[in-house]
């Protein structure tokens, strides 16, 4: 413990400070990081060998829209300045939008996606005014709350309003490569995430919440491997590949605040707690639900955000605030989820559901001879 | 409109500058990300199932030849620093070659990719001298024409000299993951456009570079998917991953000087050409001058990098100068791409068309049972 | 020989310098890039089809101990600051690994490689003081001492003491997709070099070292190229997307100190003398201790590691100490690798070898039918 204790003091203080424009400079690279985790994501979710083109598909789509959106409300209705933070804002949205979307990709069809990215921005921005506005003093730095939680319960409340129980009949084979990409997936997220939860943060907390990443993110491969291996003797690489990044999840709310040494304790029991969502909590809500989250966001986002957005409370940091944050964000975003979901559930149905051939060529461009 | 006015106003100005050294070392990090595009212009050509290496080891070796010999002949000749906007400019060249190599790919054998990176200098300059050296006042900041043009009209030069036309009865196959690969490029090109369009710009060009950029690109996926929808009821990836990247070719040379509202729109109307090209132009082309654009760089490049080049003089930033550069850049390009064309003629033709086995060991590396 | 002359001079002094926190904060992104690097070694050695997502794991698994264990060891014992450069060490330390494991990947079982991380970090902390604290003036900016030779070395000490021969009957099948994968991966790995090798440079040396650093990278390519040509008429993929890397490797102990036209020479020497390791070193070292480099490590690594190291000395820049830095390393890493690998072979073996189906459930979640 002596050893660890000397893992406690934050990096020492830098004596000169960067200017205005140097600090937005970084932003821009930082903020450039946030668009590519906003790929990344999409080939987390390629692991269904039939249905690969339309996960990149419609994420564009969703960003697409959901990006110019937000943009353009902050800047024409609430008068906002077109800064390097507001397009950062905009790509939080959007990534938001993006992990949001695995809750119930393959439960509607294409060109639903496009009103799917106009009607998450107003209720993105309700529960940004409820955090931000409406509640004072909520920490969440690294979008714990605001991205995480937010994705995985607008996303429930989805499917719950949208109940196309169809999709749990079809199959969802896997591949070698398509596996192959989620693993390229999880582990470039896990490269990129500093440059995420220290997007909006003053530059002299970067460094030390870079450091605070990692050691949250190599905690969760810790106790994800371990757990998996104790208790199913093998790795099944859809729960690893996502449950390694639960400690990046976690750190978000408190990435600017915990030491190294708590950081890597946060990864340990975010991995834990996740890994055994994907293993328990998964299936028991898929069966009390009757729905089916199909890229497992609840196990990832949902939790994990939960354990983030708690953990400034049990490190000090914050008070009652930050658990109404908690609470009152499960409650909207489930409500505005199923709202958005009802009014899905209005739209034809989806031709194929978790298959390309619903919006590709698929049949004719799928090789017939193994390459 | 009202609202959308209110995207008008560029970026606020931001009160201190940033040094030399430090202004030099962003553009390290922007000028890796060219070289990072470089790569992934490959992955973005690598559909057809049967021929992905030698897409990769033709970029490869006109790379080792284009940018060494760019830099040799502007520092050794042209009496230039070896400075970042040098090496930068490097990279400029070879990223030029490798989208032109995309219109004869398959064409010519390996080793000839060689020579082509050797003629292709000579060639880049004399396009470069002739728009910012004889011309005076020419806008292209990003590269709309210098790259985009001059890669399309180059290499359709270098076909129309090469004139083997055996390669249109090669067969093409994709397979679900040819094209996944493709779609990776394409997503990750979209994140880090802003960096190759803002290379070069001073320090407070940057940012709403980025927004601009960004504004283009969601612009572009919109109209590509809305129009292939609409026209064809099924979305051809290959049309798809492609045309949604018109936007950062359309939005280079004023990327600079339209506002956010602007480069929407100039992103809407490239993605909509760029989609139609390859509707409609392709075929035509391909049959009035019995040559085959493999990867269809005209249409992204060609058509989308005229509009790009076009956009300063309808926004009245440009004059007489750019329409010349334009229209200039088309022959110049089409001229000396000929000429190296009809110098490839004499090469030996490759053993094998669109197809690794004339480079590689593929037959036995190719699996035999499907992975 | 004039024109080459004029590529000697180093680039121009830049006027003003950054402040700490600015320099700080460029760390901050050349040390992602390590961090990212890391990550695609893993797929550099995905090319056996049947063993591509352990390759995965191993690494992640060998990160997930190396990285925080020599944190916490600097920090605690040698009582280190947690700062921007012990976090890229650490990133040297766990990357230098995970090039090391690619010499016994697949002669071990999953679970083992967690103490395989355990074991690495004191070796190479005795490599690293043998080098900077014992020696003096050893140079090596750009870890080809420290990261290439070490990771080589140790590697080869450890199968010499495992000892594992049951792996060399193992098939190592590869697929058209597998070796795609490590095209992406050797191709990135080319881009993000230089951050690699500039990431503890001062900040005025790193604009020079990104130059000489590609110089270098596109010379290894011609070479590769050339010699595969002349010697095979055919371009093995998996020799020519490691040989490529070498001028990388190389270029490391003089990144700093080389002019543009040394780097480019240096990599066309390492390039070849990679290649030819390759093509006959690989083969009379295997039959010689009838173990095998599962991923030819010696190859990239090793040969062009002793030649980066002894660079310096050619180009009249260090002198003794650089040679027994060389000398010593290989001694010291063989040695504690061994012992290292004498501990493996303790260990029970691998159910399989080479294949996923060791630690996944692989049988069921392979494809049955092409994608």
């Amino acid at each position: 413990m002596n050893l660890l204790s000397s893992f406690m003091p934050a990096l020492q203080p830098v004596a000169t400070a960067v200017n205005d424009q140097t600090a937005e400079l970084f932003q821009f690279h930082r903020g450039q990081d946030v668009f590519f985790m906003l790929m990344l994501v999409a080939f987390l979710m390629m692991f269904i060998r039939r249905y690969e083109w339309g996960v990149a598909l419609a994420t564009l789509l969703v960003f697409a829209t959901s990006f110019p959106l937000y943009l353009l409300a902050q800047t024409g209705i609430l008068g906002a300045d077109l800064s390097i933070e507001l397009i950062i804002g905009g790509a939080f949205a959007a990534i938001t939008l993006v992990i949001a979307i695995g809750v119930f990709l393959g439960h509607i069809s294409t060109i639903s996606y496009i009103l799917v990215g106009v009607l998450f921005v107003p209720c993105y921005m309700v529960a940004e005014w409820f955090l931000f506005q409406f509640l004072d003093g909520v920490l969440d730095a690294g979008g714990s709350i605001l991205v995480h939680m937010v994705a995985a319960y607008w996303g429930w409340g989805v499917i719950l309003g949208l109940r196309n129980k169809a999709v749990l009949e079809e199959p969802a084979d896997t591949s070698v490569h398509s596996v192959s990409f989620v693993w390229l997936a999880s582990m470039l997220l896990m490269v990129l995430w500093p440059s995420f939860v220290t997007a909006l943060l003053p530059t002299e907390d970067i460094i030390p919440g870079m450091a605070n990443t990692y050691l949250a993110m190599v905690g969760s491969i810790l106790t994800t491997y371990l757990i998996l291996w104790v208790l199913k003797r093998t790795i099944d690489p859809l729960v690893f590949t996502y449950a390694i990044l639960a400690g990046g999840v976690a750190i978000g709310a408190s990435v600017d605040l915990a030491t190294p040494l708590q950081s890597w304790i946060i990864g340990l029991v975010a991995g834990a707690i996740s890994t055994l969502s994907f293993l328990f909590l998964d299936g028991w809500l898929r069966d009390k639900t009757g729905v089916w989250d199909t890229m497992g966001v609840h196990n990832l986002h949902g939790v994990p955000g939960i354990l983030g957005g708690l953990v400034p409370i049990v490190l000090g940091f914050a008070g009652g605030s930050q658990a109404i944050a908690v609470v009152g964000t499960i409650v909207i975003s489930l409500v505005l989820g199923f709202i958005v979901g009802l009014i899905l559930r209005l739209l034809p149905k989806p031709t194929k559901m978790l298959d390309d051939a619903e919006a590709f060529p698929a049949e004719e461009m799928r090789a017939t001879d193994p390459a």
